[in-house]
């Protein structure tokens, strides 16, 4: 299952909608939904929540013409996209003249120790430095030797404890998905340097008597990230050197024993994209979504041990857990909400259609 | 038929993609793809293209995968974002205090005329509005009375060529798709005003042997607008007060003979978005996409004589006319590049993928 890049253990409290605070959006224009309007109200006193919570909440009538049933939908877009008004608060991260991420100033002052690998310029050409930009020092000209003097101040901030849960898996670093790589770094490390991120998300559906299920998994409660949460059949972050396809046929595998010949069958069908600041991280995620239709007798295997267990569950009443609920981990609703528009469970009669519409590729999708 | 609002016969050398300038996108970041690398080689002689023509280009071997194949639908989807590098020209026309629409500086000469119904301001607080903007007298109250008094001024402007092709038909005008109707507008005036436009537009499918088929539709050479192009099977400006599903089923049954029982299965996906000008038109609309799978006996008949004929397509060579041609009245070739994206026929292994699908939404859509 896709990890987030920062660790977190949701707390109970987060996990209904009616506790979670509207945000400014990203390149909002005017909204048309009252979020006064939420639909979340479904009271929940377990510890934790179950599949029969699951089923439960799901059950709730789902009229999809409801005029104000998109406004559950929207927070949980929001959710993705939390910190647009601390924007200012960064300042960009530059190598060879192209903006690959950005930095937290309170971040930065960790890093002015390092004046060897890191160099801080005022003096900015470009509109999008006023406040200066951080880069590499002009030294460090090829990728190896960046990877390598960047990975030895990771190391150290490691171990001060200022960026937790190193993983030594290399993530590469580079301006849009397309361009060249120019250099690599630890994964942990990615949102402290507001870097693009790239997964694979598969919506693993069944067609049953006209009627369309989702294959949905809950998450380890031993995962370090998203601990008994709600999420895809299939989804993970895309290493350096792989390709989209080939990376979803590997996880296909790994998180739900579907063999090749069936995970090749699986169509990608866009993406979404986010960009959420939480304190020094700063995610700009582009998710590349796909759609499996499965066989009707398929019931999926996890091999990694991180997944409890899996749930077929009608997609209306999917639509009403994400409505209604934080139980899904919060990219997963982004891409679930994006192929509910792609199957018809939103449609243009609802009022903020274009809205949510707009809301799912909020992020630099590039 | 879905129309333009500006009156356009191509031309025949506008129809083949060579011949089309590569333009500035917006919103565009760094593009990936290189406009030389263009697919578009396909030598044509006859003074208009025929269903031969169309099958024969069709024809040649379209592989998805390609790096480079991507390029010949970014030109396509340009030639609906034309005039960026204009916008300048333009100044915003409010109504209450909220944008909408632009009016080239050069048509507002004309308009000054009318100092009893429009009003000039130079001194704007907002952001958007330093060079002044255009509002509607304040006496001009009611949406009935902003109606009448400018329906006066597009007449005479009408009378005199200035604004040409006038339909009698209104056309409401309003900041976004669930906003208010501020008052109504002549539809061939739209454009000269910057109006948000909205559509329906919908791919007929079949699916059969596993592979699937596009029913493509040729106008009717005697057509007004865009005569003996390519179209969808289904497509059409939304009047005001019809929702979008409504229009859709009326659309089916005028112009394919799609019935009542069979159009109702029409799934909305999404929508596309384009933003263009030419000269003083400046066009800002939304499309509601739609997907409808049809019985394979399904044939249709057109019944309001705007279409010429009708073939079923292979989506491969529906896609293949997209990159190679200009055969395709222009936003229908985004509508079509949307269904090959939400049905794997473009693959994030193509170079230049997100760019491209970004660019789908590359207008205001809200």
């Amino acid at each position: 299952m896709a990890s987030g890049f920062c660790s977190l253990r949701p707390t109970l409290t987060s996990l209904f909608s009616f506790s979670l605070a509207p945000t400014l959006r990203w390149r909002s224009s005017s909204l048309r939904i009252s979020r006064a309007l939420s639909a979340a109200t479904v009271p929940i006193s377990s510890s934790s929540f179950t599949w029969d919570d699951v089923v439960e909440i799901g059950r709730a009538e789902y009229a999809p013409c409801n005029s104000d049933d998109l406004t559950g939908f929207l927070e949980k877009v929001d959710r993705c996209n939390r910190g647009s008004e601390k924007l200012a608060e960064f300042i960009p991260f530059v190598i060879e003249e192209q903006i690959v991420g950005y930095i937290h100033k309170g971040f930065t002052e960790y890093l002015r120790d390092f004046h060897d690998i890191f160099t801080f310029s005022q003096n900015a050409s470009s509109p999008d430095c006023v406040d200066g930009h951080v880069t590499l020092n002009l030294m460090l000209e090829k990728p190896e030797d960046r990877t390598r003097a960047v990975a030895d101040v990771i190391k150290i901030l490691g171990d001060k404890g200022i960026i937790p849960g190193i993983r030594n898996e290399l993530y590469p670093v580079k301006p849009s998905f397309n361009a060249p790589v120019y250099f690599s770094l630890e994964r942990a490390a990615a949102p402290y340097f507001g870097l693009k991120g790239y997964g694979v998300h598969m919506n693993g559906y069944v067609e049953r008597d006209g009627q369309k299920f989702l294959w949905i998994g809950k998450r380890s409660l031993s995962k370090s990230t998203y601990p008994g949460m709600l999420d895809h059949l299939v989804a993970g972050g895309l290493p350096h050197g792989i390709s989209c396809g080939e990376n979803l046929v590997k996880e296909c595998e790994e998180e739900a024993g579907i063999s090749k010949v069936i995970a090749h069958r699986a169509i990608p069908v866009g993406a979404v994209s986010y960009m959420d600041i939480d304190h020094y991280c700063f995610k700009r995620d582009v998710l590349f979504c796909y759609d499996l239709e499965l066989p009707e007798d398929f019931v999926p295997k996890n091999q990694d041990g991180e997944v409890e267990s899996f749930k077929l569950i009608r997609v209306a009443q999917v639509a009403n857990v994400i409505r209604k609920t934080s139980f899904f981990k919060a990219n997963c609703s982004l891409v679930i909400i994006d192929f509910l528009f792609r199957h018809g469970f939103i449609r243009p009669e609802s009022s903020g259609y274009l809205d949510l519409y707009r809301s799912l590729r909020n992020g630099d999708c590039s």
